[in-house]
């Protein structure tokens, strides 16, 4: 058993603001908050000392293509058909591989943990591989298990592809850092049976499902014309809002949709900016969490976004969303911080995680106020989501474990990932 | 004479990559780029070795209140009348003094700095001690006299608030780091007759004249129901878009009025963070830089943004003007880089600044490329607005003298600054 004691300026705990106390740890669980250490029990204690910092639960990542990194910046400025045609499909299928992806996910989770993101649910190809990445990193995953209504290298057909999950459920069903989801990729490439088929499945298992939904004009006509009813519609019939499912994107929903979504308190991963930059449209977030909604945040992949900073998205969130719904006091502070950790959570159907309280996980950064940025500071919450930068985290902690230790990673080489890389990024160059 | 010579995997010389090569400065001024130093010129230069990184233009700011910085989250989450009267007000009556004025627009230039920026666009009263302390960090800044129809402690009428102004002219008449500008507050608190007086005043002097307008729906109702006409209308009519100005947001503007900007070249300094946050609207940018208008960046103030960081600035307009306008090629990531650079010299009449070409001021920033959400590394100027952060800028050089050095600020003592704010800090919380 190990015992952490961490000296804060500031813990939020518990959805409050402690000042000056001591966040104590027990093994991989959070203990509590004292304002001193009882003398006989200094010595039980590895002591650290933050006290010009500020403590807050890791954040969570609810929509994300952890191995598109080694895709960032390939193709930037392009319609939405064309980048994919032209440029992100060729280099996937020219590149994928377990190697590919195991690398890419190294590096991909030195710059979550560089963010302060202790989970990131994911949807890709080659999961275990992203596992073992994630693992060896030491950061949560909530990892998807991909499923589509026509064969790829992977699998011939969707029964095929519910196999391969089930390797991996048994693979991963003792490990305390990867959870697996089931992925249908979306209503304009699974039937309504295949998402029936991936809902009984989940089910069995008790996996979340985990789907891209409404994010185009586009699809929401291909949908229309299709099956004459809108996705969520569509999504809601075959009974994915009464089972545990998260939709990611959710841009263009109707009145009566956002009604829906609000009654049955779907799980929403919001990406702002990859749906700026794609040119997707703007998601109506203040209603769907004004009409009950549970709302996240995720980045989507770097190849669209173009990083995996939770906490400058999360900013960009909270204040472009005044202006679209035309109230400056719309999703305050506060509501963002929810979303990046207790909503996220709750979206992922993670239990004892997304806040800092006694019995949870211990998933938490330290913050460095001692920034120019950040002095004077008034309110500890504010400052975190509208001014404080990624590269003010300089502890992150994830199941009690240190995991970034004054912006130094202790899991895994920073410098191997780098080169590694370079490596790969020399290679695909050659096809653009 | 001072000869530097600086090694880069990448510079950003007159609008286009070169690699591999030395940026040569001599002074204050850029040499040149070359691929060797010829072997009997070696000893002339300092020599330094960034072959990790890439050197672009440092970054112009064309709009802000620099020493808001010390009312940064005092208030957030609320209506701008209600932020205004009941926080911002209160505080500046009770707070602003020449020393208050120097302490935080020290900080201000440590953030400015620590983003890339080598010069500010400022707006506020007590320009002198602005000046003072840009002056000392090193900084430049183009510093607005403040012009108003009503009397302050400044001056009691508009005579008087230019008379201040020929003091500040004088004063920085020499001076290589500050111009001075003539701020007509806004078309609600000036009347056309002291824009005017503004014009001659400015133009007799050489000046740029710096101004609000059409910011939010209030003041576009405002001005049309007390002259009958937009805000840009009046402005068009006293002669602003016929001398050198700039116009800070520009949010609401009719089609004519987008088309008579883009005729006349416009100078537009685009605030997006601030105007998302205290939830003024969309400026209709790319409509607006279609047109022929001449688009910039600002931050406005720190207490409405929350920071000063332009960088993430100009990746937040990048992306969000592709989904306002349906087009995901529209500001491409060299566009935002030219807002960044180019316009805003241009906006501002500043000569020999803006681009890194023979001849201009070396004003340039050198960013870290071996950072793990920086590789692969497919365009450095896509990589640049699009994933870097501003704590991946090491170095900064403005006028050709070192300001920062691997994050290390040279011409001020940076904790001497933390502990300013944080002694204003715990005075100004009191009136909260």
């Amino acid at each position: 058993m190990s015992k952490t004691a961490i000296y804060a300026k500031y813990i939020y705990y518990d959805g409050k603001i402690v000042e000056d106390s001591y966040l104590l740890i027990n093994d991989e669980k959070v203990e509590k908050v004292v304002k001193e250490i009882p003398e006989n029990q200094k010595y039980d204690y590895k002591i650290i000392e933050r006290s010009n910092s500020a403590i807050f639960p890791g954040f969570i990542n609810t929509h994300t293509h952890l191995p598109m990194v080694y895709f960032r910046g390939l193709a930037d400025d392009l319609p939405l058909m064309e980048w994919l045609q032209k440029y992100i499909w060729p280099a996937e299928n020219r590149w994928l591989s377990d190697e590919f992806v195991y690398d890419a996910t190294l590096l991909a989770a030195c710059e979550l943990i560089k963010s302060g993101t202790i989970c990131a649910n994911d949807m890709y190809f080659y999961s275990d591989s992203i596992a073992q990445a994630l693992i060896n990193a030491g950061v949560k995953g909530v990892l998807g298990a991909g499923v589509l209504d026509f064969p790829t290298k992977f699998a011939k057909n969707p029964d095929e592809y519910l196999d391969k999950a089930k390797l991996l459920i048994e693979k991963y069903r003792d490990n305390d850092l990867i959870n697996i989801a089931i992925c249908p990729h979306a209503p304009y490439t699974v039937s309504p049976e295949n998402y029936k088929k991936c809902i009984a499945f989940a089910e069995r298992y008790g996996l979340v499902i985990h789907t891209h939904l409404a994010e185009t004009e586009w699809e929401v006509n291909e949908i229309y014309n299709k099956y004459g009813k809108t996705p969520l519609k569509l999504m809601d019939e075959v009974g994915m809002l009464d089972t545990k499912s998260i939709f990611a994107h959710m841009v263009h929903l109707t009145d009566e949709e956002i009604e829906v979504a609000g009654k049955k308190k779907v799980n929403i991963s919001h990406c702002l900016e990859s749906n700026f930059k794609l040119a997707s449209g703007f998601a109506r977030v203040k209603e769907l969490l004004d009409k009950g909604a549970n709302v996240s945040i995720g980045t989507d992949g770097a190849a669209s976004n173009n990083d995996l900073d939770i906490l400058v998205e999360a900013s960009v969130v909270t204040k472009f969303h005044k202006a679209y719904s035309g109230d400056a006091t719309a999703l305050d502070a506060k509501t963002a911080l929810d979303m990046l950790t207790i909503n996220a959570a709750k979206g992922l159907y993670l239990e004892n995680t997304g806040q800092i309280k006694e019995g949870n996980f211990a998933d938490f950064i330290i913050v460095n106020l001692d920034k120019v940025h950040l002095q004077p500071l008034y309110n500890p919450v504010s400052q975190l989501i509208y001014a404080a930068k990624s590269s003010d985290i300089t502890d992150v902690f994830i199941n009690g474990k240190h995991i970034m230790e004054n912006r130094k990673i202790l899991t895994i080489d920073e410098e191997e990932v780098l080169d590694k890389a370079k490596y790969w990024g020399k290679k695909i160059s050659g096809v653009k």
